[in-house]
């Protein structure tokens, strides 16, 4: 990959000519905070220098600007529905050449395969995918995903496949309480991202004990400048569903700047198209006063200093010739990127071609034992605890309700080893009528969710998601709208076009049924499930209660 | 030596007291560039947090601040003339805890078993010191020094000792013209150090291309930024005989600022006990207008941070308890010194014990024909070249000279084969009267460098080196002062203490001679061998033209 040096020294010294040279353009200095003008040479995969140079191809960059391109510290490709190779033929063009990608959704269905079947996936895509080991399968003692993997599976996964680090340890309380399995893991892996919402103090000094790197999760100011001065490096995430840039770029100043890092986390299909990912948190971040120069620092130095990669994330004599030609100073117009001193994408279309690992194995990842309507049906109680929900958060309250008036029911299916197990409870909030949605995306262990206002429909949605699960419509006792994710439950097989397609759909033909119109169904539905999140939640053994770490009724 | 985990977690969380706790401190945050109030946790080697703690032993640090310890990136130990041991006896107490040590002076007389001594003679001692590779043994191909280390001896030693890196590449041109040797060396070696005085442009382009890292040799502020923008991480060089930091000092701002560190090279060992060695830099840079917590964050979080090294340089959970407890927060006042979380030092005074090296084996390092009063007589010729000096430069001129009227002879005989070869040259604004002044530290093969005004004294200083070496005096026919220097004729088997007494002396027998003033005779010798500097230079051959890259004459 590595230019040989005498080869590269020869160029730069101008004894030979550059491979590539982008002519008199406007180049990022990310060390000084500012441009210079001159000509990019590149030889092989390296840059030999900014000066003056001749080469046996030359592009006029006159009026344009040379970045280096970004990094995408932390994310899912799970959460984009989509395989990686098909997520990565548009954010390449987008602008980004690195990331670290946590497969933890996919290992908590499939365990090692869902990994494997990851990495293959993106083999010979002209960016640097570091994928994380993940940390949490399960994510607690208390879900029941399809697979578990201890500190012993974590070394042996991360040997085998010579993973980047150790992805979130969500954990956090585990971490600090000292547990054992907790730390063997994080014995194991260099690098270790950190997910802390929140967590300050002693506890966050404990934490930190356990050799975390990052967070991505702070939601103040003050939080993120103590992690910031207790050694964290804090990612300022810009997602689809979790928006923190406008607070946490607040904490951001001259001399903090080298500590903050980009990062969207999750990501839905049509933002990726629409708005890209890191360029988004870059003109964001422009918005809210950074000067271009500091957010393209962030989004690119910062990142490789933080993970300790030599010779990436600067336009300069050695470095690794990733390189975005623009026509504006943020990337807000990319007219190339370069990859390892070759053009991967014009225009904001791929050069390059993809080689889909063969996902077929990972499909038929559903598993249950058959239901009835029976299934979903449940007694209501005046007075039990019920799970209200809102708009705009994930967070949910623990309600006694009085009447079973305007509630939904939600179960919740164990789908990995067909145990029968199901959790039942009543959702307040939702509202809607006529109908039921089912899906087999529901963090993190992706058993299935299904909620509706009458059992008839939501044993046709069940059914309706088959042995490959995905996302499932019903009204009126009829299937209206499927999104088929076959990989896992979790991802389609479908390409990124298809697969906007089909969610226009769905999204169309949830305009037309009766539910409270200020929440996005699918994404809500996926999150209450999740029981490090408080407060009401309803996983496969009944209704969890986050604040007090125990179940406020089982069934 | 780290921690435990699970020690580290129980301490930082409060669930079991810390070993240590500094009370009520105000401790240096280098991420945010601030300063905060509490306690500062530490148990074994490693600091658990900082916030409200209790331990085993508490110390009061009300009105005190706590800051990470100091990191002289760039020295080289044989300048002060003293053994590492002796040095680092001073040094820690004055606040360094890591030293990037070059020992390329030793190993040009010695070769491996210089490197060897060195490293021995630091062990035990509560400092990382890390040994760098030296890389220009000789310092060029028309040095005569006492060894030649090619690449194949580069790899071989530094895998031997696990050396740190490559220490300075003196040699530019070389990297630059893709010399094979040179190159081999720089491909051996992850981290290598530079040096590259005045190389801008696409020639500094080149030189990084060879993966070079730091340069201490900036002298204007135009030249710092350009190598800051291509990568470079800059040295703040303030040493005994070159002083840079007022100028570079004046290129740092607040986004460029986390590519600086600080640096001694060269030290005397009187400045070494007067006024420190980083503390000094802390102190000016702070002069300059910069906010201690800048200096600070330079001189610690900076330096760790360029070399990879991880949890190390500053005050925060996980790292290593490596810090200083002080009055004032530039640490001109130390109160105690804490490595790996034990007292060190205390007011000044190490509070540990050395254990010395044998350095026997390294004695009698002075190998030359016998010499007479013929030896030191040279025909003047009218208009041949002489070496002219200045005060304050190591810099000389080439002039032709009219008269011997007030020239001195200075001769350069090779010390390490007893070869016999001697070289001659007449030198413009020494001034010395009615005496001599030879010394076996000659940069950078050391030789024997003898400067007088009769050939008698010249004989006589030569004769009083004897085989180990050293500084002697001649005035009159009478040698009236001399340091051996019994390691390599470059540092004196004596205690700093002892090696202070005798400079004074040396000084003082000075000061009776008759000479130019504005000059420091023993200095400036020692660099008029130099033939990487322009323009005169003298070694064993003849006096060398720089400039021209050729030989004057010879003999």
């Amino acid at each position: 990959m590595n230019t040989d040096m005498n080869e590269l020294i020869s160029v730069a010294a101008g004894r030979k000519p550059a491979d590539l040279v982008i002519k008199n353009a406007a180049v990022a200095d990310v060390f000084n905070g500012r441009w210079v003008a001159g000509d990019v040479a590149i030889v092989g995969g390296n840059i030999a220098g900014v000066g003056t140079y001749s080469g046996k191809i030359e592009i006029d960059g006159t009026g344009k600007y040379v970045l280096p391109s970004f990094y995408d510290t932390h994310m899912h490709f799970e959460s984009v529905m989509i395989r990686p190779s098909e997520y990565l033929k548009a954010a390449v063009p987008r602008g980004v050449t690195a990331i670290n990608a946590d497969p933890h959704e996919i290992a908590n269905v499939c365990g090692e395969a869902g990994i494997k079947f990851m990495l293959d996936d993106v083999k010979g895509i002209p960016c640097d995918v570091h994928f994380m080991m993940p940390s949490c399968v399960p994510a607690t003692p208390e879900d029941k995903s399809g697979c578990v993997l201890d500190a012993s599976d974590v070394k042996r996964i991360s040997e085998k496949y010579d993973l980047f680090g150790l992805g979130e340890m969500m954990n956090f309380p585990g971490v600090i309480g000292g547990d054992s399995d907790m730390l063997k893991k994080l014995e194991v892996c260099g690098i270790t991202d950190g997910h802390a919402p929140s967590v300050v103090g002693n506890a966050l000094n404990a934490y930190l004990c356990g050799n975390i790197l990052t967070d991505h999760e702070c939601e103040t100011v003050d939080e993120v400048r103590e992690k910031i001065g207790k050694g964290m490096y804090v990612m300022i995430r810009e997602g689809s569903q979790t928006k923190n840039l406008k607070t946490t770029i607040q904490a951001v100043d001259k001399t903090n700047l080298r500590r903050f890092l980009f990062c969207t986390d999750d990501r839905n299909v049509e933002d990726l198209f629409k708005i890209g990912t890191i360029t988004n948190a870059v003109r964001l971040a422009v918005e809210c006063g950074l000067k271009p120069i500091e957010a393209v620092t962030i989004a690119s130095l910062n990142a490789y200093e933080a993970y300790g990669i030599k010779k990436h994330g600067a336009i300069a004599p050695g470095y690794s010739a990733d390189l975005l030609l623009c026509s504006d100073n943020i990337a807000q117009k990319i007219d190339a990127v370069f990859y390892h001193g070759k053009k991967v994408a014009q225009n904001g279309k791929p050069l390059f071609d993809v080689t889909p690992a063969d996902a077929r194995g990972l499909y038929g990842s559903v598993h249950i034992k058959p239901v009835t309507e029976k299934d979903f049906e449940f007694e209501f109680k005046k007075g039990m605890p019920v799970m209200r929900v809102f708009p705009n958060t994930v967070v949910t309250q623990t309600v006694n309700a009085e009447s079973r008036d305007g509630l939904n029911l939600m179960c919740c299916i164990e789908r990995h080893s067909a145990s029968g197990m199901i959790g039942h409870c009543y959702v307040d909030g939702f509202s809607l009528k006529n109908g039921a949605i089912a899906q087999t995306v529901g963090h993190d262990a992706h058993n299935i969710t299904v909620l509706g206002d009458n059992a008839r429909d939501m044993l046709i949605a069940v059914n309706g998601l088959g042995r490959d699960g995905g996302l499932v419509l019903v009204k009126d006792g009829k299937l209206i709208g499927r999104l088929p994710l076959e990989i896992a439950g979790l991802m389609t097989d479908a390409t990124a076009e298809t697969a906007i397609k089909i969610r226009a759909e769905l999204f169309s033909a949830l305009d037309d049924m009766d539910y409270n119109k200020h929440i996005e169904p699918f994404m809500l539905l996926s999150f209450l499930t999740l029981i490090v999140i408080p407060d009401a939640k309803l996983n496969h053994k009944g209704l969890f209660g986050v604040s007090r770490w125990d179940y406020l009724y089982r069934g």
